[in-house]
C-alpha cells in the first residue's frame, strides 16, 4: 500500500534547492519516490517570467545527480510564478513512498500525475487543449488510483502560453491562433485546461464544453481545477491529488471553493473538517500545504464596491488578486507560505476560486 | 456641544465626486461643515500617481460651487493612492456639525485638523520636518478640543515629496537634499512625520527623536500616526481624530496596532470592543471607516518565511503591502472599502501598522 | 486670411499651465483663438492614465479665467499619455489668427477641428467609430478650409477607450463590447479611429473597410492619421492639419512615414523637403513641431531581429515603442520636445507610423 | 600570436543557445578558446531579474558537454538584464584562437579577462569594491597581453548586488551594509566597480578616489568602463577589450564617449575612424557588435529639457534609458541588435556613457 508524503520546503531563490538536497543527504526524501514538485516562484507569473525555467533547470540539475534522465523528465514540475504581498516562495515535493507503518483507518491522500504530449500551438485555447486535458486527468487519475472522481480534491494543471516566436511560427504555416496577445494567452491556455478538468470530475456535462463556452460561459466551472501557464513546456503537466483507501499515511486532503477574494469562511469550514482549528496558532505545523486560486472577479466589483484590478496597465490584474488573496488565506493560517496561483478562468466562479488543504493527521492513542 | 459626522462615498474614478454632490444636494452633508476629505485613489501611491492631485483639482471645483476660496482651501484634503488587490476607491467626508439631539453618553469622536506652511525642500526627511509636524498636531488636538494626548487615536498626516525638479531648484540655491532618490523622498516625508507625532503624543521621548533616528533606529513608532505623501502639495494637512466628551454624537473610534500584514487578532479585538462584533457579517454597516498602514518589512521576513517584496524591481513594495494587507483586513469586515495606506516608517513597529476603526454606536432604547 | 501660430511651450507637470498663463499674459497668445492644445503629458499613456484628465482639468480652470464656458469647450484637447525615455512633456497650442502681415507666397499651414458626439460603448472598435471618425474628418478639414484631402498632413484624434464601469453599464443593458479588456480596448479605439480617416483622405478605399479589417487586416493603414485613446472622454475630438493657400504665415508642414522605429531616412529627407537642415544643430529653432506615431511589430521583429517587447508584462508595448522611436527621432532633431504617441493601429505599415513635423520657414529678404 | 574571434549570435529566449551549439558543431567555434561571453537577456535588468540567472544555467549546461568544470568556470559570462525598445537579445562570444593566416598590419583586437574573489556585503559600494576592481581591471590587462592602458577601449565587468537575504546576514554578524535598498545596490556596485576603472586605465587620478566621492562626485567617471549588477554571482568578472600589436586578426575596436542619450555623432566619427561607413546600410555586416551604456541625467533635464525618467515610479529609470538610447544607436547603425546597457554611474558624464565599437575590417587587395 503505497503512502504520499509532501514536504514543504522554503526557497531562498528560483534556484534554490539546497533544502530539497539536505532533505535528500538526510534521508527524509528519497529522489526515486519523488512524484511531482509544485514551486511557487518569485518572477511576475506573467508571460517573461523567467523564474520559473530557471526552477526547472535547477531542480533537474539537482535530480539528474541523483537519477537517470528518464527519471528525472517523469517528475512533473509545476512552476507557478508570482508570490506577490507576503507570500514565501517554496516548493512542496510529493513522494510516494511505500506504506508506511504508522497508519490511519480509511483513506488517506493519494498523488497521481500525467504528462500530455506537446500541444500544437493552434489548439491552446481551443476545444483540442480542453480535450487533451481531460485525457491527462483521467490518466492521472489512474496513476493515482482513484476510480471516483468525487474523491478527488485537487487538479494542479501546468500548461504552455503562446510567445510572439510560437505565433510567429504556427502562422508561417498557415495555422491561427486563438489569440495574439501572449499575455492573454496565458488565460485562454488555463481556460481550456480548466473547462476540460470539469466534464473529466463530473463537475460540468460533456455537452456543454463547446469552442465558444471557453472563457465565455463563467457559469461553467471546476471547484478542483488549478492550472497555471508557463513558458518553460509546450505539453501539459497534471497532478492530481485525492483521498483513496488504497493508500496509507497521515496525510489528508479536503477542498472548498472561494466565492470571492475575502471570502474565507468555507476555508475555516475546511480546516475544521480536517481537524485544524484555525483558532489556534500552533496549526501552523499541521497545515502541510494550502492551495489556492485567486483571481480578480470581470465585472470589476467585489462585495457590491468597485475594484480597480482590471484598470490597473502597470500590475496585471492576477498579480493584484495573488497579493490579496494571499493576505486573505495569510491571515487564516497564521503565515503565508502558501501556493496562491493567479487567473482562475473556470476555477471556480467568476472572482473566486479552489481551495485545497493538506494536513497531517494526528495519531489518537489507542 | 459640536458632534463629529463621517460619510463613506464610493468613487467611480479619481475625479468622481458624484457621490458627494448627491449627499449635499440632498441636504445629508452640509459643504460649510466639512473640515476635511480623505481619499483613496487609483493611482500608483507613488512619485508620479497623478490620481491624488485629479481628487484635489476635481474636489475644489465642487467645493468653489458652494464655499469661498478661503474656505475651500481650509478643508484638508488627504488623498492616499493605491488601491491594490480588491480595495474599494472612496472619499471619506468628515463633517463638523452642531450637536445632535440624538445624544450619547460620555466621549464621542473628535476631529481636529491643522495646515502647516510650505515645507522647505531641504527640511523634508530631517528633524525639521518632524518638529513642524509636532506643531501642527498639537494645533489639531486644539482644534478637536482634545487636551489629553490619550484620547488621540489617529493622526493622518498628508506630506510632501521630492521630486527632480523641487531637488535641482535646491540645489541650485546651495541647499542639499536628504535624498535624490524620488522614490525614496516619501519614505523619508513619511518618516520624519511620523517621528514628530510620537513626541506630540508622549509614545515617543522627545530626547530620543534626534535627525540619525529618522528611518534608522526602528524602535521608534507612533501606533497612531499615519503619513500619506503626495507630489500635490508642498505643505502638510494635518487631521486627529480622537475621542472627546466635549463633542456628542454616535460615531466612536478605537485604535490598534498589526505586529505584521496579517496580524489581524488585533483588529477584531478592537472591533468587539467597539461593540463591532466581526462574526457577523451585518456589521459593515455598522463600521464606518477602517485607517491602517501597511508595509513589508525591512529585514524581508513575515511569520519567520521569506518575503519577496523588497526584492521586487517591477512593483514596489508599498503596493505589494497595500494588496496583501486589503486582503487580510477585508476578510475581516468582510468588504475592501478600506483606507489602506502605504509606506509605514516609524508608524507602528517595522512591517506592520496602526489601525483606526470608527464605528456608529446603536442607541440603546431607554 | 487667416494664419495659424503653434506654440511649443514646456510643462514641468501634468498641471503646469504657467507656460501658457505667462505667454497670455505677455500677449503672445490670445485665448480667444487658440483652437486646439495638444500636450504629452507624463502619465503611463495607458488605461489608468490621469495625468491626461488632470490636464484637461487644469488647463480649463485657466481658460475658464479667459472665455466662456462654451468658448473653452470648443478647444479641442488632445492629452497623449507617455513621455518614456528622454521625452519631455510639452504642450503645442494651436493658435488661428487673422493673417500677418508678414506673408509667405503659396500655402500655409492650415488648422481645422471637429468634435463628435459621445461614442456609444458597443460602438466602440467597430465600424461605426469608423464611420463617426471620417465624418468628424470632413468636418474638420472643412472647419481648417482644405478642400484638397491630399493637403492634409496629419489627423489627430482623441478618442475613447472603455473601463470595466463602462462594460459594465453597457453590458447591463444588453449591448455587448468589442473587448471586455480595458487595455486592448485603447488599441480597437486607435484602430478603428485611424481606419475612418483612411477613406476621408482617399487612402483606403470604402469598400475594404469594413467590421472584420479592424485591427485583422494591417495591409490597410493611413499615412496620416494619429489616434489616442483616453480615459477622460467619451467622444472624439478631431484636429486636421494641412497646407491651404486659403492661409497665410511662415508655418509649413509635411509628413512621412516610417516603416519601423529606427526608419528615420525619410523623416531626414522631409526635414530637408521642408528646408531644416538636419546636419545643423541650429534647426532646433526651426522645427516646431515633431509629430509621430510609434508601436511594435506584431510579428516581433525588427530589421530580420527579434524584439521583446510583445512579450513583456511588465511594461506595455506602446511605452517600449515611445521611449524607442523617441530615442531614434530625437538624436535626429537634437532635442527630445517630441510628441510621439503610442499605438499605431492601421496608422502607417505595421511596426511603422506616420511623421508629421510643422517647421517655421525664415523670410528671405526681398 | 593570438587572434581575437567575436561572434555576435540571436537568442530566441534567455536559455536558448542553439546558435552557439551550432556553432560549435559546425567547427565555427572551438569551446576550449572561448573567453568571455557577453548576453542581452531579456529580463528587467533590476534585482528580481533571473533571465540572467537562466542564461547562465543554460549556457554552463552546454558547456560541460565540451569542456571539464574547471575550464567551464573560467570563461567570463557577462549577461546584462534589459532588452527595452526595439533591442534584441543576443550574445556576444568571445574567443582567443592561435593566430590567422588571414593577418592585418599593425594592431588587432585583443581580449583579456580576471575573476575576483568573492565581495564581501559590507564592501559593496565602497572603496574597497573599487581596490578589488582595480586589481581585476590590471589581471584582465596582463592576459590580454595589454601594457599600455590607453590601448584599452572597453572594461566590461559584471558586479554583484544586495538581497534582503545578503543584507540580513551581513547585518546579522555586525557588518552594515552601504544601502539597505536592493534596487539602489545596483547603482552602488556599479560605480564603485567603474570608479575602479578609472584609476586602472589612468583616467582619474587615484588620490582622488575616496570612500566620499562613489556616486557623490560625478566629475569622476570612466570612459571605457562598463559595470551591469547581477542577482547571479558573489564577486565580478572582468572582460578587457583593447587593441594589441601582440595580437593578428581582421577585428579591431574604437570607443567613444556620449554626452547624453541622443548624442550619436561621436558614434558616427568612431564608425568613420574604423572605416565603417554609418550611411551605407550595408555596414550592418563590418559592425561585430556595439556596448554602450546609458542612463538618465540625475539633473532630470535632457538638452535643456525636462525628462521624467526619474519620477516613473513604475518604470525604473534604466530601463527608460536603455530603451532611449537603443532607438538612437540602432538608427545610427541600422538595428538593433545592440548591447546596451543601464545605468552608468561613473561610466562617462552624468546622463551620457561609452560606447565601443568592433568591426570587422576588409582585407585590403595587395
Amino acid at each position: 500500500m503505497p503512502s504520499a508524503r509532501v514536504h514543504r520546503i522554503s526557497a531562498n531563490a528560483p534556484d534554490d534547492f539546497s533544502g530539497l538536497e539536505a532533505a535528500i543527504d538526510a534521508g527524509a526524501i528519497d529522489p526515486a519516490s519523488i512524484i511531482a514538485i509544485f514551486g511557487k516562484t518569485e518572477g511576475n507569473g506573467l508571460v517573461n517570467d523567467f523564474s520559473r525555467a530557471l526552477a526547472v533547470e535547477a531542480l533537474r540539475r539537482l535530480l539528474h545527480g541523483h537519477l537517470a534522465d528518464l527519471a528525472v523528465r517523469a517528475v512533473c514540475t509545476v512552476m507557478s510564478g508570482g508570490t506577490e504581498g507576503g507570500m514565501a516562495p517554496h516548493w512542496l515535493v510529493f513522494e510516494r513512498r511505500p506504506g508506511d507503518a504508522e497508519d490511519f483507518p480509511g483513506a488517506a491522500l493519494a498523488v497521481g500525475r500525467a504528462h500530455t504530449t506537446q500541444l500544437p500551438t493552434e489548439h491552446l485555447g481551443r476545444i483540442d487543449q480542453a480535450r487533451m486535458v481531460a485525457e491527462g486527468v483521467a490518466t492521472a487519475m489512474k496513476d493515482a488510483g482513484i476510480t471516483n472522481a468525487d474523491d478527488v480534491h485537487f487538479v494542479q494543471i501546468k500548461c504552455p502560453l503562446l510567445t510572439a516566436k510560437r505565433i510567429r511560427k504556427a502562422e508561417a504555416s498557415g495555422k491561427n491562433v486563438v489569440i495574439r496577445d501572449t499575455l492573454k494567452s496565458m488565460g485562454w491556455s488555463r481556460g481550456a485546461s480548466a473547462i476540460g478538468v470539469g466534464p473529466a470530475l463530473g463537475e460540468i456535462d460533456h455537452a456543454l464544453v463547446t469552442e465558444g463556452s471557453i472563457l465565455n460561459d463563467r457559469s461553467l466551472w471546476s471547484a478542483r481545477a488549478s492550472a497555471s501557464a508557463g513558458i518553460e513546456l509546450l505539453s501539459h503537466e497534471i497532478v492530481v491529488l485525492g483521498m483513496s483507501s488504497a493508500w496509507s499515511g497521515p496525510l489528508a486532503i479536503d477542498h472548498t471553493v472561494m466565492a470571492d477574494g475575502i471570502d474565507v469562511g468555507p476555508v475555516r469550514d475546511t480546516l475544521a473538517r480536517l481537524g485544524a482549528d484555525p483558532g489556534q496558532p500552533s496549526h501552523k505545523g499541521k497545515v502541510v500545504g494550502l492551495l489556492a486560486k485567486a483571481e480578480a472577479s470581470t465585472d470589476g466589483i467585489l462585495r457590491g464596491s468597485r475594484h480597480t484590478m482590471n484598470d490597473d496597465s502597470d500590475i496585471s490584474s492576477t498579480r493584484h488578486a495573488r497579493a490579496f488573496v494571499a493576505g486573505a488565506l495569510g491571515a487564516v493560517i497564521s503565515h503565508a507560505e502558501l501556493f496562491v496561483s493567479g487567473g482562475a478562468e473556470h476555477q471556480g466562479p467568476d472572482g473566486g476560486g479552489p481551495v485545497a488543504i493538506i494536513v497531517q493527521r494526528e495519531k489518537l492513542c489507542p
